[in-house]
């Protein structure tokens, strides 16, 4: 295998990349600049090094401190905790502007009959971030999975693992809201989301 | 035109159907049995006669009486009134199993800037029915139309038409909740929709 | 059951129709003229009286004669004759307006391992309609079936049975070419389809 | 910005990646091994040094020498000679496994109404490659563009820049085979297509 076949080989294990596309990313970069290719080379780089994970809410950052600067900003409501899957999850509900309390990312999903789902999700980090954000004022944790039966067993799984905190603590723990989406039209909607847009009208 | 050609170019106009279903549906029709085609025919004659406009909420129904079995049913919750834009969508509520108050179909949208948004819904008998419905009781009015600019514009028409009788007996105005539908994955959602599933979190 | 639901309930069974459409369709006629429902009614009762199925070709033509307008037509090319599954196909070819021959309709296609594909197609009419067309100088029998695995076993099945005839008869038999089909880039298509091109290449 | 986003704004720039992602390949270099990313690393610092553009055929390839192993393969057919768009095109020819001759890589398309048609392909070096090719027996052209109005238009100034030399030597110039390509059904062809497929069949 030459060079160009290597690399294309390499790119097929980005995520969703299949041989074709990963074989222009190829002639792409053979058809870049120079300085576009040496900064990607550095970027890829450093990547790792200038990259840790946040010791408060495990996602990655790269702040020469050992926190993120989300969880270091002393502006946010201290009395909100979200619990998301993982880091582009919490990437797009900041994009969304709406919530301005803490983030804690899990790392994955509970598969349904999972037998250790300890292991699927870092729960001693978990345990960890929300005593520390008790010490903070915590009122409230929000779990934010994916609205799929993974997702809930997520959510059921959690809510167990944090059952003791939460109740020693008096602490709330809610969930997202479910209803119409935006473009939602009432002759399409399927029955659980016209049922949680009833329960949930305002 | 043969027979073939002609009865093709009718079914052309059926609500999302081009020549080539169309034609389809003669073949279709064509190696269906005998007593299909006459059932068929019997039904779609007999159509008209046998439907009826409720008097009350303005759908399309087959009964004896001039109001829907759906009106006339005692056990529903007559605190209830919901507002619809069509009979697909009271169908597709009804589907759903989540509602038992009544229903009123306002027979379309009023698209943004329309001069005469009176002529584009029932604007008459929803006012009609709505005092009809405050004399049994009517404590909530939910709009259930579609979540884009026409589905909210008439979300506001409607609120301004319906003002004085709504101030005058002191009856609440609701719309559908929003937030995450099933299948929704926090990574896609958009920013509306992960603001308003926060707002509604549960 | 009323009217409504009965005749969205027969709706239902047209090709491709589920139960959402299949309403839409019953409103649709509710809101359209009368004129246009008694048309309808009109042309479905008098389809199959008639449509006939044409003796030569085995297509639904609405002709007083027993043979359809195609077959009785002197202008067409009586040295060619395409063999195709269904009526669609011939509306379809002929739409293109490239061929000038005659056709027959086989009514089906044989499924792989069929044990009695005689039954799957109209062997005996296509026997009598290929003697009937060697008698009017027929020169070569076009196979015209779909390009997947079925389309090719009825090609190798039919091959088989009017290899006695063409035999006897020195009729060429030949099937449509294949290659790059409009909208075709090289970069997307399938082995199959570029070494066709490449063989057929002109 | 930080690492993070710097490298996700980069990955924006590959051909078909928006920046969610560009974002997820962020998050998979993070999680992937050292060697992977050292690897990732290497090849695309040596990418252009390894590469060349074929003296020959005008492709990528990362040969010591100056012609790519394609080229130099004498087992080939030097009768044929193949025009290509792309790379990626020559790739999926030879992914067929149909075709043993020689390749020449134009390097675009002529786009329709184009004042400098010159400088959209490889006209130079593609009149050397034809001059070099006739000396070692060359006897037909193919000119393998994409079925749509741009790739035909390339076909054409190809076909005019080339007279004289096909002239000069008596070259056949030659075109891929149209027709129906592999799951097409008789039913849904587009007029063109199954005019190709009468004229073409076999």
């Amino acid at each position: 295998m030459n060079t160009i076949q290597k690399l294309t080989e390499l790119f097929t294990r980005f995520p969703g990349i299949g041989p074709r596309q990963a074989g222009r990313f190829v002639y792409f970069l053979l058809s870049s600049s120079h300085s576009y290719r040496s900064e990607l080379i550095r970027l890829i780089g450093s990547l790792k090094d200038e990259t840790k994970i946040c010791t408060l809410c495990s996602r990655f950052h790269s702040n020469h401190a050992d926190t993120c600067s989300l969880c270091v900003d002393k502006n946010r409501d201290s009395s909100l905790l979200m619990l998301v899957e993982k880091d582009v999850d919490l990437d797009n509900i900041e994009r969304a502007k709406g919530y301005s309390g803490y983030y804690f990312v899990v790392g994955g999903t509970v598969p349904i009959l999972d037998k250790n789902p300890e292991e699927s999700i870092r729960v001693k980090e978990l345990e960890k971030a929300v005593t520390g954000r008790i010490q903070e004022g915590l009122k409230e944790i929000i779990l934010a999975f994916s609205i799929n039966p993974e997702g809930e067993n997520t959510t059921q799984f959690i809510h167990r693992v944090l059952e003791p905190l939460i109740f020693e603590h008096d602490i709330k723990v809610s969930t997202l809201g479910r209803g119409l989406s935006t473009g939602s039209e009432l002759e399409y909607s399927d029955s659980e989301t016209i049922k949680n847009a009833l329960k949930n009208r305002v």
